[in-house]
């Protein structure tokens, strides 16, 4: 009898269930349910409050909506009884965090504390707890701890701590009232085992927690500020589970909402890019995987720890396990060029696309794919939206250099994937220096499927070959391999997530193989990006940032 | 009994005659006539002869049909006498140049020449002699000539000897036949007067002539090639006539052609630029002129000889005699703008403009104008079709800085139109820097009309009040002033092309003063600009000219 798990992939805007066959990773049904409060950033739901700019909540009921309805949908459509169904995963966004009571209630759930926004969810792209995150940083600096060299030298303000400390700050009675702090997957997964239980890579990746090392000092959490002191033994805990593990058994209530059995294996839970590693067949060093979608995250695994400058972290285990898992970002890929077609592409193209029955991204991309290298004489720095890896600067802004009179609209719009492409490889280049090899790359996300151009100048900009991951959906499908590891062998499942990778997950046959000719020219242009991304990204003229301070200066 | 003038601007595409009194410059009457074969770049006339990339030819019949057209035509529109009209002026593109037998007929005209395309004229914008160009330069900076210094260290592909050198090395033949080579402003005047009159300006702008020490040495002219050595005095003439000198009286079969009265002065030929300074009421030192169209050339008078950097020439008695005349340049401003409109304006732009009747140019300065200096983040170096003044390099290319995903168009186009300003900032300090100082800018040509935004970014950039010439012919009007002067006091003409410009030369009312609060925010923006323009263009990143070349080189 075939078995099947499920992984539960939680999004910005929904949360979708996919059942998959255990034996072969085969995808036999998938439904996806849409938060009804969706990203919370005019006004609180209820009272109608209206938040500051930078805000981004979410409301924990969304998550449970998606358990009652997502799951039983994959059930029916696929026919699968509950009983063959052995194990569920969830990953979710992070770091995206709550306040709750020690039942596990949100306090956002209860009357008193519903109409103050502190109370609810703090989604990963909540961005208002900058000044915190430059305290978090200033601190670090001062008292020389050593754990900021694994997040690339800075913490963001979308992290872990950043969103207490302004918590704290802002609503001290919230912080007060919170039994505990805690990463809405966690959360998740205490309502379907009754158990609270902290996973290791948002511990790692968002809280700067590590295997060896544990959180930062009580002393530096006093010195940021004497009421957080005792924040991880009063509001979190040190017990972390380690990825791949069993969190527990579903409960009964749980059993109700998602129409599986009671006691089903519940996976320890994850983040939505590291899941997505072993589901694109990774589970050694040497093959990143870069997640290409509105923004690029490359990962790569490491067998020894390393500090790489401007990466967005590493993790010991934290990917997975035995080995240090290695994140970068780059701020701007899919986002550039939604940017460019909306703002900078002639009124002729959209009617000409319009004529041919495609999109403008599409015409653009054929007339782009006509182009040789270098012909157009065009180089762009990628930082529409700053840079976080390797250079961890916001304030960077883009650039394009080499137009002429003849300059055409795809001439610009292959520059800035061009741009990406060097961005990408110079990420490679630095974890290279720094001691972790990347010969392979396995892309996953939405671009490769909708952009072949920009996956074959990746490949020949980068040196490297280019698979493709064979899933749509590898979170869901990541989260699916866990549910099966934390069933366990005996069960059906499997020992460990290499083993689940080995069955599980699957490249498509296409791949992109690099162009000797098009490499020889693009390292010539890369060695010209290189010249300007230090000119302007290392102190040598500071004027993006200038001219960002003016900007904020005239619009008062 | 008024008087009048008529003048005669020879444009590129057509010609135009214009009326005007005498006494008050009032324009009477104005009638265009196009040039029936236009820019020959295609195909030559008759034979359909393919003509190679960059060239630009014109036929000679073309000019004299613009006399036998709209000369009449002004003294039917205006009702005036011929007994009235007491002299004649022209001004032309230049170099435009073309090889003639002794008897003044144009080798084109010729059954044996008609289909060698080097016997037609050379249009100011035949690029094809670059070859001939570097060759006139490199042999200048090897025999250490000193003219070289007077044009910004480099000689144009447009002037006068690379289009003789370019007739001599592909066409020695048309070379041996042409009895003369004689600029075509010079030719119509010879045409109307039956002199051969060779006149100062685009002799000292375009042929390396100056006053104090003629043309270049024989010697030189031999070094360049052995069959050039004569050639001023073979096919040219030493004999250079002042501007505001008359060139001599209408022939019995111009005045046919025009309608005028034999006898009718016609004073020296002129440059359409250059013509357009005492046309702008300048005929002092500290004034700067600044035609402002597709491209922008600025003119100012100077009491002293000053070798100023990267000018396109300075002539004594160039502009306004007993002054030396400077002339700088900016390849590419409305060009500029109408390039950005085609290529980079989104098509909700282009909808929303044709709903409100709008031109995208009218509808982006409104946006645009409402932006605040600096308020868009943005800096570019107006580099797209290269930079003539101050770094007289044609390999430069433009550059965009400080954009982000929140970039809109009307903020490009803005940081556009100030990266222009930017350059004549740069211009005018150079001026200054060098000894020749510039107090006020008297703006004329298209834009100043069509670009209110723009003339107050000029003023708030540069520091300067801006006036607007009266006239929308400045061309013309300088013109029918030069002609007013070659009739001289007695006939009711001038003594002087001062005492012209005094009475017939006018500003508008409505002038530009610059905002302090604005001119304090460009301080810091154009000092982004300088170290930005120095970096790319003075050599230390040279990366423009490599992205230039390896550009050339895959389009092979």
């Amino acid at each position: 009898m075939a078995k099947y798990a499920i992984g539960v992939d939680f999004g910005t805007e929904s949360g979708r269930a996919l059942l998959v066959d255990v034996a072969d990773g085969r995808e036999v049904a998938s439904a996806v349910h849409a938060y009804a409060n969706g990203v919370i950033d005019d006004r609180l739901p209820g009272s109608g409050l209206r938040l500051p700019p930078d805000w981004a909540l979410q409301d924990p009921n969304d998550y449970l909506e998606v358990l009652k309805h997502a799951v039983p949908a994959v059930l029916r459509e696929s026919g699968v009884s509950a009983d063959d169904v052995i194990g569920l995963g969830i990953d979710f966004t992070a770091c995206t965090m709550m306040p709750v009571k020690a039942s596990g209630a949100p306090l956002c759930f209860l009357p008193e504390w519903r109409d103050n926004p502190h109370a609810w969810i703090k989604l990963w792209k909540h961005h208002a707890a900058q000044p915190e995150a430059d305290r978090i940083n200033e601190t670090a600096r001062r008292m020389g701890e050593a754990w900021l060299d694994r997040y690339g030298s800075k913490i963001s303000s979308e992290w872990f701590f950043s969103k207490t400390l302004q918590i704290l700050d802002e609503s001290p009675e919230i912080y007060e009232a919170a039994d505990r702090l805690i990463e809405a997957a966690d959360w998740v997964i205490w309502q379907l085992t009754g158990v609270e239980t902290r996973n290791s890579c948002t511990a790692g990746y968002k809280a700067m927690w590590s295997k060896r090392e544990g959180f930062p000092s009580n002393d530096y959490f006093r010195t940021l500020d004497p009421r957080l002191e005792n924040v991880v033994d009063e509001k979190m805990s040190r017990d972390i589970a380690a990825l791949g593990g069993k969190a527990g058994g579903l409960t009964a209530e749980a059993a109700k909402w998602t129409g599986l059995k009671p006691g089903t294996a519940v996976a320890v839970a994850n983040v939505d890019a590291h899941v997505a590693v072993p589901a694109s067949t990774v589970v050694e060093p040497g093959r990143m995987v870069i997640i290409m979608g509105t923004s690029n995250c490359h990962m790569v695994l490491g067998v020894e720890e390393r500090t790489v400058p401007g990466m967005c972290g590493y993790v010991e285990d934290g990917i997975i396990p035995g080995f240090f898992g290695y994140e970068a970002g780059q701020s701007c890929v899919g986002d550039h060029f939604a940017w460019f077609t909306e703002n900078c592409v002639p009124a002729a193209y959209a009617r000409g696309a319009a004529q041919r029955g495609v999109s403008v991204h599409q015409l653009l991309e054929e007339r782009a794919a006509a182009l040789k290298p270098g012909e157009s004489g065009l180089l762009a720095l990628d930082w529409w939206n700053g840079n976080r890896s390797v250079l961890v600067d916001v304030d960077l802004t883009g650039m394009l250099l080499g137009a002429t009179l003849a300059t055409r609209a795809e001439e610009i719009y292959r520059a800035l994937i061009e741009a990406t492409a060097y961005g990408t490889r110079m990420i490679i280049e630095t974890f290279q220096a720094n001691g972790v090899p990347v010969h392979e790359i396995v892309a996953t996300g939405g671009l490769p499927d909708r952009n072949k151009l920009l996956m074959q100048i990746y490949a020949d900009v980068t040196g490297r070959p280019i698979k493709v991951a064979g899933t749509h959906q590898s979170g869901a499908l990541g989260s699916a391999m866990h549910g099966a590891v934390a069933a366990g062998a005996a069960a059906g499942g499997y020992a460990s997530i290499v083993d689940a990778a080995k069955k599980m997950a699957h490249l498509r046959a296409d791949a992109y193989t690099p162009n000797p000719a098009a490499k020889a020219v693009y390292d010539r242009l890369y060695a010209e990006y290189a010249t300007l991304h230090d000119y302007f990204g290392r102190g040598a003229n500071d004027v993006m940032k200038r001219l960002k301070t003016l900007k904020a200066a005239m619009r008062g």
